[in-house]
């Protein structure tokens, strides 16, 4: 049975990838000025580990473009046993240490400054327990609540075809997840965040992670529909750089993904295509 | 006596501080060809506490030129009490935890790819015990022997005026600091650090530590001359930014006086000054 939900999760979060992959390319080309068409360009990566067997790996899809400066879509399926100072921070380990994890992440940093940076992630654990971790957040360079709003307000209502409770908590975990305490600010507008989910039905679990992936790439077209007429100065893109200095921050001090990553000899390019495209600090 | 050494090194490095900013100034407005004169501006800050009592502070220096990109000078000095959680970290904070502290930072990104970047800091610690450290690093964005070498010799020489042993021991130990292993990269071209440094002999370790300030500033503009009149291309400052992004990961990840700083509440623009004017990650 494990190994069915280890296959069908797997499958889902690449058919997420070619969905999401589709309509952001859709969206560069019908929206860029320039004439050659705008694409993700692919990168495999196996996971290096000191054993002789197959560890997994993933594949990295990055494209450059006019609207979207620079965004990644990452998938990996990886699996191991974890390091003895590992297995203390992860549940279910005590016995043999194995993993199996699989997921997508992806993260767009726009041209425009007024279209906020996008930042989405969902996976499956499988150790002696399972569980599903993962969620979305916005980070705009200039306050604007109907984007905010435009990104709640959908949360909202997928979260509640779910569950009752699960918006207020997953919201609020967002909220504390990302914030940088030696700036006292949250790293943007937040979103929902999720970790250790198992409600011991799989199949519930599963739609909602679905589900939150099917928000994400309708929330943010929505989004950038909203704002890519509006035209920036210099100066405009120069507070947006600044602004990705905190983004920067963040993940390089307080992300426990990009510090797990660094830690357990991950694919550097996969963990740090995160970052931002330039960044400023005055 | 020990109150004497207190006044006599805080004097040194906001003496030194003086003498390096009026020698890059001097360096920023012969070389430049704006005609408006660039300068270092100014900012106090106090050290904030949950007490009453003064707990010191700092001066800030910052000056953003043609020839200096960024450059900041910073001398503070402060004192109080240690958490319980840093005690453990400190010598001779065993009874009150009280420690008094004066140093003196400098960070230099320069404009031209082709000048590498400069790092400085010596300091004084008071505890129950008492020791120096410091230290000075080079990070060029290309390759250079010559620069390299002007920095390694000039080290030496002043190293093996104090002791024989120095310029071995404390060059390995920048190489060993300055270290991403993420990347499996050094950060630069290294220099020389040293920390802990207690002979004994106050007068002694104190005139290493003003060599240490003289040698900068002089070593400084020696290779600010070697390279100022060479021309860049755009792609060479591209390559410049992305060798800064991983300056802006070294800082964040690793630099401990960057993470004691953002976890003691120290003055955040003070402890980001190091960051990088503009960094890329592709």
């Amino acid at each position: 049975m494990i190994e069915q939900q280890k296959l069908i999760t797997k499958n889902w979060f690449e058919e997420l990838r070619n969905q999401t992959i589709d309509i952001f390319q859709d969206i560069e080309n019908s929206n860029s000025k320039s004439l050659k068409k705008n694409k993700f360009s692919y990168k495999k990566w196996k996971r290096k580990s000191s054993g002789v067997q197959d560890h997994g790996g993933g594949t990295m899809g990055i494209m450059y473009g006019d609207i979207f400066e620079k965004v990644g879509v990452n998938v990996s399926t990886v699996h191991g046993k974890f390091s003895s100072k590992f297995k203390q921070q992860i549940p279910g380990t005590d016995k043999s240490g194995k993993f199996w994890a699989s997921g997508i992440s992806v993260v767009a940093h726009m041209n425009s400054p007024f279209i906020p940076s996008f930042h989405f992630n969902t996976r499956y654990i499988v150790t002696e327990n399972s569980w599903f971790g993962g969620g979305m957040d916005m980070t705009p360079s200039f306050k604007n609540l109907k984007n905010k709003n435009t990104l709640h307000q959908n949360l909202k209502k997928m979260c509640d075809a779910h569950s009752k409770g699960y918006y207020n908590k997953f919201s609020k975990e967002c909220d504390k997840y990302f914030y940088l305490p030696h700036r006292k600010e949250t790293r943007g507008d937040g979103g929902i965040f999720f970790d250790r989910l198992n409600s011991k039905k799989f199949e519930k679990d599963f739609e909602f992670v679905k589900d939150t992936g099917k928000s994400f790439i309708d929330i943010v077209p929505q989004i950038i529909i909203q704002n890519i007429k509006k035209k920036w100065t210099k100066n405009d893109k120069i507070k947006q750089k600044i602004k990705r200095g905190r983004y920067a921050e963040f993940n390089l001090l307080y992300d426990r993904g990009t510090r797990f990553g660094l830690e357990t000899d991950g694919n550097i390019d996969a963990i740090l295509m995160s970052m931002p495209p330039e960044a400023i600090w005055k």
